[in-house]
């Protein structure tokens, strides 16, 4: 039976701060590192093991990855990281905190912003502070100036049947270390949560997330390791 | 011009106590994690950057990887793990200390393993506390009972050709972390060292050394990064 386990990174120091981060690229706080940790040494007491990772081309979710790896002895798992599994990008809002965006566009606006599945926020401007273009890692990438949580979706999931359903497939067991909304994409298409209702579920950090999946990759159960 | 950096693990805690560690998964030290952050550190302060990363199976010389991509801000570069960056297979010396080895095979006996290039080690008997072939990340693979540094050389070259060389080539510049005796293997290799010089050439812990190569990957220079 195809096992696949999802983590989210653990608390990041925008997390902390509640700025939006999207693409830019913020560590781990040292709370988010322990729980990185934490979640390497349950799956390891849990009796998980895995074939093959994923992870996004971001320090928080790579070294969420690594450090969990690393409780588990298994540093020598192959990763593989790609873009796809990037966060949302969260356009002209990126880099501001609750008050601050509340100020510039008003309480309800943020709200829409926040709940809805397909307006995304306005986009980034091009040479703003948190401009990517530059950034070598995405050269040759089509880097978003905004997302919606569906346009997120829309690119993930090309990734999940390309490389990560197949390996499940073919009875490799995989985790993935990623990110609130790349994991709501996931999440969505695994256990087929209405649109209106996905933008709702919480993704908490650092706790794996554990799919038991049929040999077609539907969901027979969904459960935290930690509650079970 | 093509660029390779080859960097041997920080010291690990076998280094310390001075004990053969071979295919054995040592981790490193403290002193070992702050040798790979400074060796990061140096990297980037002198420019270099890479486009792929390859190291062993080993937890030593991946975290070395980590450790020093993180400084780099590069832990979002490919890393592609492979036991034939492994360590030499000391057989039935693994875990022996230079007392305990003395002890059991004289200092003569020992003199030689160490210094000769083709004559391994006594093999590691099946079932010793050492032994390797329960381990799952090398189920698969030809697991050595002992190797000469010969035998690690040969075992370090295919892979050199396939997976290295050919990014080389293309253009692509490469950082290696690996151990003591597989980066012997491709510094011989590439300097065209002697067998009976090899033996004796000393990779010092955590200090990258960059190669200058052609474009057929002959060396043109080879210095260690903290020398110039």
């Amino acid at each position: 039976m195809p096992t696949l386990v999802l983590i989210r990174h653990g608390q990041s120091a925008w997390n902390l701060e509640n700025r939006f981060t999207g693409w830019w690229d913020v560590d781990v706080t040292e709370k988010g590192a322990a729980e990185a940790r934490a979640a390497g040494e349950l799956m390891a007491a849990k009796g998980l093991d895995f074939d093959l990772t994923f992870t996004s081309l971001q320090t928080r979710a790579i070294k969420t990855l690594n450090l969990a790896l690393e409780e588990m002895g298994r540093l020598w798992l192959p990763v593989e990281k790609h873009w796809r599994l990037n966060e949302r990008h969260y356009g002209g809002l990126t880099g501001l905190d609750k008050a601050e965006t509340a100020a510039k566009h008003g309480d309800e606006q943020v709200k829409v912003w926040r709940r809805s599945f397909d307006v995304p926020p306005p986009a980034q401007e091009s040479g703003s502070d948190y401009d990517l273009s530059n950034d070598r890692r995405y050269a040759g990438i089509p880097i978003p100036n905004t997302e919606s949580l569906k346009d997120t979706i829309a690119r993930v999931l090309p990734y999940w049947e390309e490389r990560i359903a197949p390996a499940l497939k073919d009875g490799k067991r995989v985790l993935i270390s990623a990110h609130g909304n790349s994991l709501r994409a996931l999440v969505k298409h695994l256990s087929n949560i209405p649109d209106d209702e996905i933008t709702g579920l919480e993704i908490p950090t650092g706790q794996p997330i554990v799919y038991q999946l049929d040999d077609n990759l539907a969901a027979l159960d969904r459960y935290y390791l930690n509650e079970r």
